[in-house]
């Protein structure tokens, strides 16, 4: 039987305590906002059978094995200070709050002290969406021991490296392109609203991507940057100003035209006489130039 | 037999002059450039058998019923009004130049008086990829007819729209995605080379598009942006300062974070107790909500 400590029952917290006690854990959940937020009913029923018992943060350390904190990213460094006085080689303190890599690598710094294992944890995707089956990433020279036993519990858990703070590069890397694509797609229909023409524009970029594959024709774009970004830079400047015209606040497209600008500026296009098979071409001379830059 | 001029013998002018050609067109061409870039030979031969000739523009619209526009953005205006003084009623001019809907409309109150009828193109896509049938949307009240004749003589247009300018708009709010896409994943790229992580990061976002539809997945995040969003602006806050920390020139990551920063300034949750069923929710939400900003 294992016992595992939730710390804060929030969305991931409850999620996650829900899954381990359902495959067979003994899971403990302090939250010091339960009593005020009086989440304890409902959360415990969104469970469905499974046990969760609540109680203080003294209990829980003394008799958990793993520690799992799904607190939130400003108090992550608190959450992991309350336990450090009771904190010993008995267990794994895993941090899986969304946080940059050097909180993680700040996190691990406190405990190792206690002779307590740290691993990092980065959970991809929506919890609101996948609840207890949404990704999470590893890290530590423990992860891969603690990935095998949350996943006997039912968590989808990896082990990504054996440093700590790479799972949370990975994590936050991966948001530009998450989040930017939603901010993206949001200003395009923003704009296309405005100009009548939302439904048009969303069913030729969806019809774009349903009859050709993402891998394909993001790989074109960034492989044609190198050769494209002049002409690109010259066409995006003529959509900010139609923005603007329209009265739109064009965060996104300002920033389209920025970057193609930086390109055009770097004299990109020197490094290509055509269009280079490899991505990473692009990438080597956009990083070579920028580097270069006075 | 129809006989159709092409002004601009660059990328698009020969595809078109070649497809057209070698669909039974009397093609007839005209480039100011012409002599100095010595680009008749070698274009011709790029075109096969058909048979592309070069003359004045005087003779050029002397003797062809539709001419073609396919000159540069900058190059637009100049290229009309030298065609003005000899343009009449026997003449179709089709400008498929990549300008501003602003610009499309100033061409066609300049050709009016002519009795010339003017019809707008948008070349949507890239001629370097798809030649000749990328597709080409026209505008204006002979769009439908023009489209007709082109069709039939190897183009692939398609009337878009009565008015004037539509066509030009519907192109240019298509970039906000393509070339917002493109900056998004060149920069997703750099961060991730700088990194070490660009292969897991390219893998990990391709697998996402292969496994699920863009249309679902975009929807899902276009649909989540009312209620998470500060979240989110917390986490791009981070990602920020860490392309910061990595010495990243963090453009369109800046913008997203910018983005996120303003839906949640202009208390957009508050429209929403859970996820909206409809993109639109959001968008409308969020063009009344900047409507409303002091």
């Amino acid at each position: 039987m294992i016992n595992i400590g939730v710390l804060g029952f929030g969305e991931a917290g409850s999620a996650f305590a829900a899954a381990l006690a359902g495959h067979g854990a003994v899971v403990r959940a302090f939250d010091p906002a339960r009593d005020q937020l009086d989440i304890k009913l409902p959360q415990i029923s969104l469970a469905g059978d499974v046990k969760i018992t609540f109680c203080s943060l003294a209990e829980l350390l003394a008799s958990s094995e793993i520690i799992l904190s799904t607190v939130t990213t400003d108090a992550a460094l608190t959450a992991a200070q309350n336990c450090v006085p009771n904190l010993g080689p008995q267990h794994i303190y895993c941090d899986l709050n969304s946080t940059a890599p050097a909180l993680k690598l700040q996190l691990h710094e406190l405990i190792q002290p206690t002779s307590a294992i740290f691993v990092e944890g980065a959970i991809l995707g929506a919890i609101g969406v996948t609840g207890a089956l949404t990704k999470i990433l590893l890290g530590g020279a423990y992860a891969e021991e603690l990935s095998k036993t949350l996943s006997k519990y039912g968590l989808n858990t990896a082990p990504y490296s054996h440093e700590i703070g790479k799972a949370s590069t990975f994590k936050m890397l991966r948001s530009i392109f998450s989040k930017g694509l939603e901010a993206l797609m949001v200003e395009f229909l923003l704009a296309g609203k405005k100009a009548g023409l939302e439904d048009d524009l969303w069913q030729e970029v969806t019809t774009l991507l349903a009859e050709n594959s993402f891998d394909d024709v993001a790989r074109n774009w960034v492989c044609s940057h190198g050769v494209a970004h002049k002409r690109r830079y010259h066409e995006m400047a003529q959509v900010s100003d139609l923005l603007s015209e329209m009265n739109v606040e064009a965060i996104m497209t300002d920033a389209t035209t920025a970057f193609f600008k930086r390109s055009n500026d770097l004299d990109l296009s020197q490094d290509f006489v055509g269009k280079p098979d490899k991505m990473d071409d692009v990438i080597e001379a956009l990083l070579r130039r920028v580097s270069q830059k006075p």
